[in-house]
């Protein structure tokens, strides 16, 4: 089955070889990391490459977390390659790696900070055609197979931010559900924590029609709308997979109905996210990515301190949701009723409290660290986690209600501990 | 807002003016009927044209509920005009005489059949490249703005065909709530009622997993795909809108809520129907509406007799979905149960005639014709129109079970009389 630019189904990944000469390709880079390289999609993949006759060159050096430095390193190696396609196996890390390997060896005479979004980078549209991305993902997850958006670490200021353009958007998303099953359990928590805030994000996101200032021409929309009645669409629905199926997902390495149903929770939370944007949890987390210290994340096998990003998103989520539900009570609340809170006899003075302990308890029971404390920050960085936010404007302005310093170093300091 | 390629929102028409200059067009076509030459929708898109200095020609000309003629008249227009982009402000007659304009005006060579789907014609793939296309629909409706069909009357053969390509996709759809206050009421119950049929048809569709044969090569794959989970999200949605607000839409001139949501859902049921397909409502729908003898439709400003499409589709789905519901009764129930049926007591078994009953009556509170005999057919046109169904594979093959030549005598004659 495909709609717009992705196909979903088991088995869709065997047919990339067939798209790739589909689309003409010869000299193809296939994009994943040190540990999926070992995996069975990365051999699916490269099996089909090879029964399609596609020549190809592997690239496994990405980044779990990228960085500038790891971004740099991949661009250089498709600067090198001069491919004419590309194939990304892996969550978000390798999405994002391989589109902005794609971008920069296609604008040869750009400097890495020029299409970097603004305050940071130039923020320079796109004008270069990029050549075909095929992304295959791993995780349930990012839903960067249908986003035009890589995220990295830009490590002289210890914060993640980003490149978006439209033209980054992958050519085509194969959705591949079969891959789910090699995912250790707290990759499934995590990514599926991503899935969880871009929906309930998106969801409360501002409404488009308040978006302001409105574009004098329609070629100046920005990318990131606000939420629409096509966005919410997706966000409740990636809301209702989440509540069905996350928990099942991460206990259960072989249920293959949860695993699936999240992998599609994950694109379709993209879907949404892509179009009305997210706000203060992503804005809040990549400060909390960025400035790690020493916190290992369990299941992930790399060899440099992490926080995933699903988890450096959900931590903040109650005392977000505490603070945005003034704006909209009854969306907040209908997204705690789907989060299988009993919002019958609630107020809408409650929508917050509400939302914020139904998410608590749904975070306890898949045993979240007990908030940033537990993933080593302490009051001390409040400052600089406010100051990491920010830059991050492209996203906190989306937020349903605008923010002060100080409400920011109050959510962080809310979200020090959990339970 | 806007998303993948339409646009939405009251007043989003005034930009078009300035997406044609994004576009680089110089000569436009503006398409619509006589009708609505005389109405707002036309005017506010030529008062932009016009202000943003673009030179165009109007042709409004189009045939409500076109045929091969009236197509070739409008070929013959766009062919002379080697306009460089499109406008096509109206229903679906108008979004439809226009893609085929678009289509032949850029194959100049092609003979009319070639493109139109075989059996009938010869089915030929589009590897023209065509020009951009804006699609400003006025009616909810029949989604054309998402959808690559172009529908018309065959007249040699009394039955409506079509062409389908993705190429013939609409650039750009304007999907503006303010053009429906302008409708009369039979407009909105009839096209209102393509939306219902474009939602139960592709969610009643046979699942994308159990088509066959499966396709060699994905680039093969159909445009109809048979229902999947993408396709049910945005069915489920739009038959919730217009459980919701059909009726008020058609009973108040001026209710701008029910009206906007129904333009929003004609927009969903296409990209739902235009994934998924329709199956055999719409496939009985095209004799229905090609062998029309006298019937005049109440509030259509044409001197021609015509069935409404919206009225050919929905006349037939009481016995339509007595006859699928055995495939997949709790899909059955479900729309049954969106449509307002109490189905908490309802067995597997009952699924056909719940939906029915819910059907019928919700087709008698809004006043529509009491079947097939009310409109002029009797039991002696059965044969001609079972005739005329046959050939209308490219749908009837997405219905959830096979249907016999009996099986669809068996449903017009079901059809004849409603209540
Ligand atoms: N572009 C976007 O739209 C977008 C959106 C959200 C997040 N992101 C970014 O994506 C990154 C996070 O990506 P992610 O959460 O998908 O994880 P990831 O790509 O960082 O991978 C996490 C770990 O899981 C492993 N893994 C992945 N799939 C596996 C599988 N099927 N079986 C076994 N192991 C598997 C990887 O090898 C890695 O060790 C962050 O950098 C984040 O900022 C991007
Ligand atoms: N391409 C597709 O995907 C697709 C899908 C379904 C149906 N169709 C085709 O579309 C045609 C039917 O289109 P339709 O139902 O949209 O109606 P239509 O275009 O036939 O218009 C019906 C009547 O309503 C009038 N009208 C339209 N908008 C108005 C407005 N805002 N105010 C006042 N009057 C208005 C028109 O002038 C006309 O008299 C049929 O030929 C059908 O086969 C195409
Ligand atoms: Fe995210
Ligand atoms: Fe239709």
């Amino acid at each position: 089955m495909a709609v717009s630019n992705i196909r979903y189904g088991a088995g869709v990944t065997k047919e990339v070889g067939m798209d790739l000469q589909n689309m003409g390709a010869k000299n193809v880079c296939l994009m994943t990391d040190k540990n999926l390289s070992q995996l069975p999609p990365v051999q699916i993949v490269m099996d089909s490459l090879v029964t399609n006759g596609i020549n190809f060159k592997v690239y496994d050096n990405v980044r779990v977390e990228p960085t500038d430095r790891s971004f740099l390193e991949a661009i250089e190696f498709a600067r090198k390659g001069a491919f004419d396609a590309y194939v990304a196996v892996g969550g978000g890390s390798t999405m994002d790696t391989c589109k902005a390997a794609n971008l920069y060896a296609s604008s040869l005479h750009s400097d890495f900070l020029d299409y970097v979004s603004a305050p940071i980078g130039k923020g320079k549209p796109v004008s270069v055609p990029l050549k075909p991305l095929i992304a295959v993902p791993t995780t349930s997850g990012t839903g960067s197979e249908t986003t035009g958006i890589a995220i990295f670490d830009y490590e002289q200021l210890k914060v993640k931010i980003g490149i978006a353009s439209r033209a980054l958007k992958p050519t085509l998303g194969l959705v591949d559900p079969r891959h789910t099953l090699h995912m250790p359990g707290r990759v499934v928590a995590n990514s599926g924590f991503d899935v969880l805030c871009h929906a309930l994000e998106s969801y409360s996101a501002l409404p488009y029609h308040m978006r302001s200032p409105c574009p004098s021409n329609p070629i100046f929309r920005p990318a990131y709308q606000g939420s629409n009645p096509v966005s919410d669409i997706w966000a409740v629905q990636a809301l209702r997979i989440v509540a069905k199926y996350l928990k099942r997902a991460v206990r259960n390495p072989d249920d293959l109905e949860a695993r699936s149903n999240m992998h599609l929770a994950s694109t379709f939370a993209g879907i949404g996210f892509g179009n009305a944007g997210v706000h203060l949890c992503h804005g809040m987390s990549y400060p909390i990515s960025g400035l790690v210290k020493t916190y290992k994340a369990k299941d992930y096998n790399v060899d440099h301190p992490l926080v995933p990003h699903g988890l450096s998103v959900v931590l903040t989520s109650p005392a977000v949701f505490t603070f945005t539900a003034q704006m909209f009570p009854e969306r907040h609340l209908e997204m705690a009723e789907i989060l299988g809170a009993d919002t019958r006899t609630a107020r809408a003075a409650d929508a917050g409290p509400v939302l914020a302990d139904t998410l608590r308890k749904f975070l306890f029971d898949l045993d979240v660290d007990d908030g940033l404390a537990a993933i080593g920050y302490s009051k001390a960085d409040i400052p600089a986690l406010v100051k990491g936010t920010l830059p991050q404007e492209r996203v906190t302005k989306l937020a349903p209600c605008p923010q002060s310093e100080e409400d920011l170093s109050a959510l962080f300091e809310a979200s020090m501990k959990l339970y």
